[in-house]
């Protein structure tokens, strides 16, 4: 591959090396791809592409973090509008996003938050950012402890149900995204009293 | 270690083996253990390890099951109890769990839901016995898709919260058992008509 294998400059190497690797995670899975493959597909040497990331784990990191930018920029919603819209919205856009990618949003997003550290910390910052979107929504300030909890829970649970949908179906994706939305809903009626209620809702 | 070095039969060893390696996890993380240190412990070389696990990740699942066993066990409740209570006792017993073995736990069975296949598989049986306990408590017959993904995703926020609370605490534990519990009833209340969850709240 003469195009892929001239010569670039170390951050566009970077760029094109991670984007790689994330293309292969996507149409596999991370443990199915090996530095190889992505160092052949580049047109670059094994040895070339440690000179970029140091160790496998270092350029893993690089492709997750990428992965987790994607999952972040096609779930975002307009802040102007109300927080039900809000929440409709961004249920609707990570649902069709998973939806293209299942095996690689396994890998990459809900995978790295297993033992190893680094990547943990990948998939924490992720779903730190979504559960802050959600706070920053519901414009509670201060935010007590237990909604913190309650969203952060909402966010698991909402990935936990899309991913199993994926694969078993039976229920229309309209009726998904009424189940999730409604069950934070639910939640926040007992957390919050009914005037904050109505305010979120645009009812007050 | 002679004791630990003696002859054992083959399943003995095994087992001998999976808990030295489930404990040394449990102390530690599943990255931070290596097949060297579970040899040594155990008295016996490397080589003789790998002849009960032809592989590391063989060795791997064995534990991850293991984990996963205790999990479901800890975790049982008496089914004969009111569906409240069951519930209420459950995310007790399974908060108390975790509480004993954070670390653990996220390697074992949260860290198990990662892109490889064979751990990927002992997380998703672990989580689907903790749905069908749930829903068996529930008596729903047939269970409706949309029940079972609701379950699903309960599962999966009890966790999320345990796991946040256990590091950032904030609420008391008798405060987050309530807004489990609670996150679920609330569903079911959408879910079931009014009828049936009188007859689960034992109001009927």
């Amino acid at each position: 591959m003469a195009a892929t294998g001239a010569r670039l400059s170390r951050e566009a190497r970077r760029e094109q090396l991670v984007t790689l690797g994330h293309d292969l995670v996507a149409a596999s899975s991370f443990e199915e791809v090996s530095v190889d493959d992505v160092a052949s597909e580049a047109g670059i040497s094994r040895g070339l592409l440690f000179h970029y990331f140091p160790t496998k784990r270092d350029f893993q990191v690089a492709v997750a973090e990428r992965a987790a930018r994607m999952l972040l920029e096609a779930t975002e919603t307009d802040p102007d509008a109300s927080v039900t819209d809000q929440l409709r919205g961004g249920v609707e856009r990570f649902l069709d996003h998973v939806a293209s990618r299942r095996e690689a949003y396994l890998s990459l997003v809900r995978g790295a938050g297993s033992g190893e550290p680094a990547l943990r910390a990948v998939s924490e910052r992720t779903r730190g950012v979504l559960v802050q979107r959600v706070l920053d929504g519901l414009g509670a300030e201060p935010v007590p402890p237990a909604l913190r909890l309650v969203v952060r829970g909402w966010v698991a649970a909402s990935e936990e149900i899309v991913v199993t949908w994926l694969v078993d179906g039976g229920v229309d994706r309209e009726e998904i995204v009424d189940l999730i939305v409604a069950g934070l809903l639910l939640q926040l009626g007992v957390l919050l009293d009914e005037r904050d209620v109505a305010r979120l809702l645009g009812t007050a």
